[in-house]
């Protein structure tokens, strides 16, 4: 028996509300509207999201399930911080659920790609499953024992705020020395624009403000050698936290995915040397790596499977609960 | 109502078999034996699980728990690598079954460590609880959603085996620059020895044999350099490491125990402020930090409750069953 439900994928500039058909280990994405975010206070963006949904299912009746980019405080629908949307403590879950008068399910991201991986894509026949995305950030879900594991305050899987350099570069986050500050596409341009070399300008077409990971990533494969160091230390410290990850859950599938990985073979092949030589032989031999497959998808399908799993009657509409 | 049940603590060099009552969530230890063990061979040491759980329960009606300092490699019973006794890939669980003619159930000792203190000791108000004992080695377990986790392959939680040093001392495991070979007891004990000091000597009554992690320790809390550099960096190493485990768990409880953690105050000081230092704010604020109530009896307790809770019925006396 398929099922409808909406899946909504809430990142720093964009908005995607698609409409998913569920049926048994398939989904479909029957329709979908994208929309930029102009206004970026919490009100607009959930007036986009009752919109649009709206535009889906004009009778509000396919529950709705959010991804968003943001560490959540709690299982209330509370947005802790999210720097891309320059929110902090936002009660957002609440918010959209009075623009659509009926409770939603807000889950991190992350956690929905992971979910939308285990359930239709590259993780499918895996138990135990660490997921990790390199982007424009860095981040992490897991699913643990069939069942999406979110931590005490839905805040697992932190893993682009691990620390891997004692007093290291400023994230985002008001840290230093966070594996996002070395490793995802913000930092990595970053760096790159910080001080550009010839060759890096010459594969950007010369625009020192378009440069990125992948343009220093193809440096690197050429043998420049500061592209090297930088991709190759980005590297380093990417495969120190996997393995970290892997010798703590000890999966049986990493999957791994996002922008950057897809665009930096050099920060790949870095990764995976570092990866394996730093991992317990145990957790080694029980675990494979896998490449995430749905792409944009695994988050809109994730959003919307999670929203039919923890379906809210229709009736208790003046409440939030999960 | 109340029940009955075997704990076995299989350590390096000693056997503990006690006779537990387990009541609601009270439990006691009603008998116990104590044994060395001079022949470390697999079989002696099922022969001896078998005779002094025989002496406990002469009918043979309690089910049998076992806490072993290894690790395991799936759940069929099955000894991957136990250094202290010298074992790799051996079927223990299996041998231990038939000797006492009926299955048992084998944990890694501090999976059952964190499942006693879960259950009776100090983690019992907490539902995800990352547990790390720093003893002679460095191990850790954890209970999420309530129940013990144990990874993929039986082995979550080397956190003994986290890399916390590039290339950095060899390990027991035979890897390098393992948390374990920096922080465990075992570490420190050879750190110490390798070049004492003389305040050292002079804190362990001259014999530079018998210097350990306490010494040292006490070393530094009189400010001698060398101890404070060597038991500051395991401080700052297992802070690191606690912090990653923070970090990617999120859970609402970290328990710290073992005899080297309660031996050395200045090590948890040391440890207490990376720890504090590194963790990202949201994990932060859902964790809280206990210590290990139990002491030597919660592997014990584990381990006959986990044998309690998976109780095998005795018919199948001839096959062992997880």
């Amino acid at each position: 028996m398929s099922d409808k439900a909406i899946g909504v994928d809430l990142g720093g500039t964009n908005l995607r509300v698609a409409l998913v058909e569920v049926d048994g280990g398939a989904a479909r994405i029957l329709d979908q509207r994208r929309r930029q975010l102009q206004d970026r206070s919490p009100e607009a963006v959930a007036l986009a999201v009752g919109e649009l949904s709206r535009e889906l299912d004009a009778a509000g009746a396919a529950p709705v399930g959010i991804g968003a980019a943001a560490m959540l405080h709690g299982t209330e629908g509370i947005v802790a911080n999210a720097p891309n949307l320059g929110w902090r403590d936002v009660a957002f879950g609440p918010l959209v659920a009075k623009e659509l008068g009926r409770p939603v399910w807000l889950e991190n991201d992350l956690s929905a790609i992971t979910w939308g991986e285990h359930r239709f894509g590259a993780a499918r026949a895996f138990d135990d499953v660490v997921c990790v995305f390199i982007g424009t950030g860095v981040g992490g879900g897991a699913v643990l024992r069939g069942e999406l594991y979110r931590g005490a305050g839905n805040a697992s899987l932190e893993i682009g705020h691990l620390k891997v350099h004692a007093g290291g570069r400023p994230c985002g986050c008001g840290q230093r020395g966070c594996l996002e500050a070395y490793a995802g596409g913000r930092a990595l341009a970053a760096l790159a624009q910080e001080a550009p070399e010839p060759l890096w300008l010459e594969i950007a077409g010369g625009e020192a403000g378009a440069l990125h990971g992948g343009h220093l990533d193809e440096a690197a494969r050429r043998g420049e050698a500061r592209a090297r160091e930088l991709v190759g230390r980005a590297g380093a410290f990417l495969g120190h936290a996997l393995a970290a990850a892997v010798t703590l859950f000890n999966p049986d599938c990493l999957l791994l995915g996002g922008t950057v990985w897809q665009g930096c073979p050099f920060l790949r092949e870095e990764t995976t040397q570092t990866l394996e030589e730093l991992l317990p032989a145990v957790a080694a031999r029980w675990m494979q790596r896998v490449e995430a497959t749905l792409q944009d998808d695994a988050g809109v399908l994730g959003a919307a499977d999670l929203a039919l799993a923890h379906r809210v009657a229709a009736r208790s509409s003046h409440t939030y609960g999960r």
